[in-house]
């Protein structure tokens, strides 16, 4: 039988390890070497939680304080660096690794807000950031634009994931399921919004 | 009758707007769509007054902790994405609205460092930090050269405007007409010396 | 006599120093005036520090509450932009000054964290944090990739100088001669390896 928090925790972690992925994967495709690979993966793993973690006053940090979050960070650096082909079969796989980590860490976030008493906005913010954090250091790192800039659907994604934690919970539904809801809305609205090029209203001005 | 707390989250929110105008408006001109807009007015109105707290140890910081700021910054995204020509029409707009921003945030930084506690000089730098982070993290986030290390008299209008907090307070003077002096100081400093054209000393071996 | 506490804290601030130092020559050779210079002096030699203490929750940062650090950087910056010239021609002067300053914060950062009780898997990260912090954020602040992505053992060399404090506190050695000769592995490490031209494996799928 799973727990709550045993889910939670899982979810942090997969979210860890596929953000993980995405920088190490970054890292080998513009050549990096192993450290360059480590930290690419290290600092897109962990720096959302970090972000989260700091913000709330939850320090030391669970990325410091929790062993697993390291490893876990490690074991996809590693998984980047030797499997990089298999890695690079799936279809667009930064995007989808990318899409996967901003909509766990939404909702791990959120939840974690909302267990620190923040209110429901705050909360919603803070899931926002955590999801956003990690993929932003890890474009800047290379110099690149981050995707929740450069991308249309983004932090929109993030936001309708940690939107479905806040809404369960005032609804008092089983926050099992609303967590994975809140994944599945996150993660799914994302990658569909690329793969069917969906665009964001511009400005009329600009 | 304006008490003096009142004054200083007035101040405070008035930079938010204007810093979060001014990430908006650079978010407009790169033809970022409106989640885009959002975050770059997010960040350029907030980054700074959350660097400010956390480095207090004031977690959740106020940006989080108090739903008007949340609101604010929303405010000025809009107001840029829908309002981007008139916007545009004021002179130089981005340097402005930076400038008043700058003010804004040097003169409620260091107080507030003075509140907690910090000595004269160190309450300085943290209003420097607080006046110079929302910007440069707007401008780092679309890759460029953030003005604190582009441009002339720009930290040091910061330091001008937090100095007279710090002056204002060691002379036992009124705390009311203090702030409102640093704030003149600091974004007059800063708006004269671009449209003058002032510049700054370079190492004679540079 | 040189207390263990002297000996820490004049190891912090001579990493203070050089890693200034290392951000005002950049500035300087970059053509930033004297405020810029400042500030980049001021981001390489305090960000690593600043990190590290808000991580451990120990806020505010030694960097704002012991006027030291602030005064050991703008020290640095003065000595850059002055000197600039004397500092040029030493061998490589950014990379051995930032070798150096790796070395120090590393087993600074490293030894603050045990004494917060983080266990020696965080503490070695909390090192590597330290001393990459303050050249990430001078190298991000002129949009250059860090030299912890660019540059092969870098990040290596800090996780070198961080594991034998770990490794000295582990064996019980006396605790002085453990950081000396944790700054001397780590900058050793790094400035040898630049010189020999030393490079890490990269991916065979790179």
């Amino acid at each position: 039988m799973i727990t709550l928090g045993t889910l939670v925790v899982a979810l942090d972690l997969l979210g860890t390890f596929v953000f993980g992925l995405s920088g190490g994967t970054v890292a080998v495709r513009r050549g990096l070497d192993i450290f360059g690979v480590l930290v690419l993966a290290g600092a897109a793993a962990l720096a959302g939680g970090v972000v989260r973690d700091v913000l709330l006053g939850a320090t030391p940090p669970a990325a410091l304080d929790d062993r697993r979050y390291l490893l876990v960070a490690l074991g996809a650096a590693l998984t980047a660096f030797l499997f990089h082909p298999v890695v690079n079969r799936l279809l667009k796989p930064v995007m989808v690794l990318d899409a996967l980590g901003l909509g766990l860490f939404a909702v791990t976030g959120c939840r974690k807000a909302l267990e620190h008493g923040l209110d429901p906005l705050a909360s919603v913010l803070l899931g926002v950031l955590s999801a956003v954090g990690g993929g932003a250091l890890r474009d800047l790192l290379v110099t690149e634009v981050p995707r929740v800039l450069r991308e249309e659907i983004y932090a929109l994604a993030a936001l309708v994931g940690a939107a479905v934690v806040v809404a369960g919970q005032g609804l008092g539904l089983a926050e099992g399921p609303v967590l994975i809801a809140g994944v599945v809305a996150a993660s799914g609205l994302r990658i569909v919004s690329v793969l069917r090029n969906w665009s964001a209203p511009r400005s009329p001005w600009s």
